[in-house]
């Protein structure tokens, strides 16, 4: 019964084959490799964006930071949700690759930015001529750190903001694929047709062993992606075997069953939690369920193995039997269904 | 009826004459000059504090950035106001003296920050192992943006959450001299006694060219700071015409004899404002007025030559004519009586 | 006939098998799953060091950066050989990690720093006071960028002046094997035991997909180093599949088997070329053979299908047939003898 | 008997006499008032050039940091003397201020960079692809560390070889004043017409107390350049003083006077020196001597009470009577006749 994180869960039986392929003989170094071209261009097929550049890391938080690098100066601010996995779990990353760069925050419902909120502090972005860091990139996180996603609408009005203030538009997509599997949208729709400049999709959380590819749809982006990639330590020397995981993970859609297994569990998750008169604290927008525990059903399951994060992590570890304490459910690609019927189980027999 | 910042004033002139007499001859360089030497022996003896360590620079934004680089590592989070100036006024010089720290904002009303807030935000900086920046300093301003001022008990509870967190406590003194002049309080009280560690105490904004002492009261810190100064561009070679500055504007309590000026004109200020029914908005700490005007009095105040800021900045710059309007009025050791008299004056003929 | 780098290579069986065993189930996330601590207990026997604290990355750019990061200040000068990795091919990842360190370039014959060289530029980084950086670090490549290697002398008697000037040492160990497999030493005698305080040992170039290890022989570094890593986006999420492969390629001396092999084969190479009257440039200490060919036989070796660099690469790609040109062979454990008697077959009936 | 260095001496009276005119009364600050407008004007006639920006700074280092930080990026080299300022006695502010761009050194006599290094160096710049740092930036100091100058053909054999690798040219013309007066040329001439985008122009070392213009010939630099001043914590509130003192300096001719007569100066000690005998180092280009004492002169000097540098500053502080020892006279536009000569006869009784 783990339900810390995706992180937590191996590698896709497909992935571990490619590598396999890909393990012998030599080949070009530094992303020139085969597989490191062919994930390119199905990148560039399935996101409908023949002038995409397509660039592999091993972590999200190296694909961020090198991607809001490129949009901003150091002199600029980055707005971005309070939860946003940027402002709270890279230990500053943003602020290292960027050189600087202020983690502006906006508040909203559910994890995502409230258009208003953004709109005013842009507006105060422009009052400060020399004196005040400006307007430097928008960041938005599909799915959301809550387990949320936003809806195409909205993310095109939020980056309709950013265009009318000449900024890019980042969007952190360590769970893109959980959004999008949840959505009718197309990869072009959920990303440069909704305003998206960069993409950051991951595919470690959801199969992958480390494997994340930054979509610049602006080609102009390329050359000091790739600077900053090298300068930042990111540019394997064997990249093909980034590019293996990545390819077999995009290849016929494997990603998308991948993502829409995990939903669906997050989904069976929530049901079975409401069934037991659990308040789910979030709109379901992928494979997380944030739900309202007490700390007495917390210490008893706790007890009986189950693994999950209070959330937000500041809550105390304990408390009064009745006190309530957030926690968050994370289902992955690998869980299985009687691991959640087990834990449900458990919640039923309090 | 100039009203828009006490950077707009002159120099007084003792200031002027110690300029001149440090003007002619030889003198070692790099701030191992006798002015230099008399500065630091000065401070000392004001702050009863015969171990710190005085350094000069040419702006405030400088002494709070390198101040703010000694207390903390590019991977933690400075805690201020949302109001303050090294949020907003800096364009980022404490992101980029510190190698990117955080700027968290702490709310609290009058731009003070509110202790309850202040924990709050120390006990998330603490939660995050490596994913989170860590907690890295307090910086408080005295007086605050607001034109308002901390009292002792006020900086000594936010500086014992800092001291509890281990973290450094750095004061924003550009206008320490307006604050302490209304307090019965002696430096020494309003700056080590109440838990601060660094305090940059500004002499431009009250009758100097430009001189500010970083003032370290833990000579451990002496070394980095050198250091960072001469990275920083900050160690004029020159410091005699600084510290002769410092040295005249310090001396026979000049200093707070200009402080008590500015500040005796805001309280006429602002009295003069209430008599005609205008509503001040902050509680009155140094030489600063808000007020509420509407846009009909700003204009007509405006077209007889006043000149001030709207504060915030984001404000329309017209509006209807009763649509309130917030307002700043920064009285200088230099403002004229009449200049205010003129502008009430003004004011009560509407 | 690849010899362009050993990065050409792929992956030896031994690492994908454990790849494979560990890619099933679930596992702690970030560095605390068993096989992390199964890889720095392993290093702790290997080099007798058992507080050393060992991190996994995924490039040597990113191990020999963080380790500079830790060991010295940004106004500080880190010594190397001016053929140094760090110096030619990182793209300043050094000065990024460290916020703006100084690399500062030794001479010395067979790309070994001449200790004369480095004694001279420590007194000269100690004469500056605030206006120089200071001393801050030494770095030595075991084995050098040029094939050759340091006895342990030679590094002690670099060490003894980094010692004496009070400055840490870093390793870079992207060979470390080759050198290690070429001598008597033990990791130890090579390492701490030599005056090392971080090496940077690495399993890519021989035989690992992507697997580099920071051995802080001085455990009061794990602390920032683990910050560093994390804001440089270089703590991987599923870090169990980095060390499957280091904890394969260091269990039962699988390493320095395949080093020895590397290294047979540039002894192979180089015999071969000497024997067709061909110099060498190199001393062998590793796996790379450095020669001197014309043009000619370049052109034609080229035209044959070999690959490989010329090596310093600002040399004309085309000249004279009879003109002298300096080329880089490298051999990977994964070279076939049979690849190094045909190139050589080929020079003979040039 | 002080030849140190030309920032031990005063201020000239004009400078002074200007200070007092501007003390009084408000003006605009940070930099928009009538001085700082004047100054402007005034460098783009005397520059002749119309479309220049003029920005003023207090020190040398930050003129130099914020320069290059305009004109290239942190993947990059600048290129520059190895005994330039920049290098040696900034503690390391260009990397500060670029985000680590690297220092890359070129030799020549008289520290003078010569060409063909220069050139040499350009070419491995541009053969690294995204593993070495790019070409960046080309930085002469004019007149040089070593009180040479170059003459407008050098200058432009230099910038060319810049302008073919497509980098911006800074100088730091800290005494540029003093190489200017010794030439027929004009200040086009030895700046934009040779070749150079950004020329920091200093006062302080010549008559000012801390003043230094920061000319852009390129306007496109503006806007960068006053946000890196301001985040810099460069941009001082009552800039009027920094203003005045540049506008006293630059009128009437009154710089390029007192930068003839330190010149002159040099010419009278160096004169001097040779007719005791002493070799001069150094072809003259300003208002510096570089001369080869004995150890048992310089001890003989010390003990009269002259004051000077050992240059390097790594030498031995002392040593045989008769071994010798580097020395660097500076004489500055206060040094009076009879100290120079005081000291010349000194040397001949002895």
């Amino acid at each position: 019964m783990i339900f810390t994180s995706d992180n937590a869960a191996g590698v896709v039986p497909e992935v571990l084959e490619a590598l396999g392929q890909a393990a012998a003989g030599t080949a070009p170094a530094y992303g020139t490799d085969p597989w490191s071209e062919a994930v390119e261009a199905r990148v560039r097929t399935l996101f409908e964006a023949p002038e995409a550049c397509v660039y592999l890391v091993t972590t999200g938080t190296a694909a961020n930071a090198l991607a809001l690098g490129c949009l901003c100066p150091p002199w600029s601010a980055i707005y971005a949700h309070q939860l946003a996995h940027i402002e709270r779990d890279e230990c500053g990353a943003p602020e290292f690759f960027t050189g600087g760069a202020k983690l502006t925050l906006i508040e909203g419902e559910q994890a995502r930015m409230a258009p208003d909120g953004l709109r005013q502090r842009i507006r105060i972005g422009r009052s400060g001529g020399v004196h005040q860091v400006g307007n430097g990139a928008l960041s938005i996180t599909q799915a959301t750190e809550f387990g949320t996603a936003y809806s195409l609408a909205e993310i095109t009005a939020l980056t309709a903001i950013a265009r009318e203030a000449g900024i890019g538009v980042h969007m952190d997509g360590t769970r893109f694929a959980n959004a999008l599997a949840r959505s009718n949208a197309s990869p072009a729709d959920m990303s440069w047709r909704a305003g998206v400049d960069i993409l950051c999709l991951g595919a470690t959380k959801c199969g992958a062993m480390a494997a994340e590819a930054v979509v610049l749809f602006d080609p102009a982006l390329a050359e000091p992606f790739e600077l900053r990639r090298k300068r930042g330590g990111h540019l394997l020397s064997k990249m093909r075997y980034v590019a293996a995981q990545m390819e077999a993970w995009l290849a016929d859609g494997l990603w998308l069953r991948l993502a829409s297994r995990a939903n669906g569990l997050a989904d069976r998750m929530a049901a079975g939690l409401q069934a037991h008169g659990i308040p789910v604290l979030n709109e379901l927008g992928a494979n997380i369920v944030f739900a309202e525990f007490t700390y007495g059903l917390h210490a008893r399951l706790e007890a009986a193995g189950a693994q999950y994060y209070i959330e937000p992590p500041w809550q105390p570890e304990t408390g009064p039997a009745e006190a309530p304490v957030s926690v968050r459910l994370v289902c992955s690609f690998a869980t299985a269904e009687a691991e959640i019927d087990e834990f449900l189980e458990l919640i039923g027999h309090g």
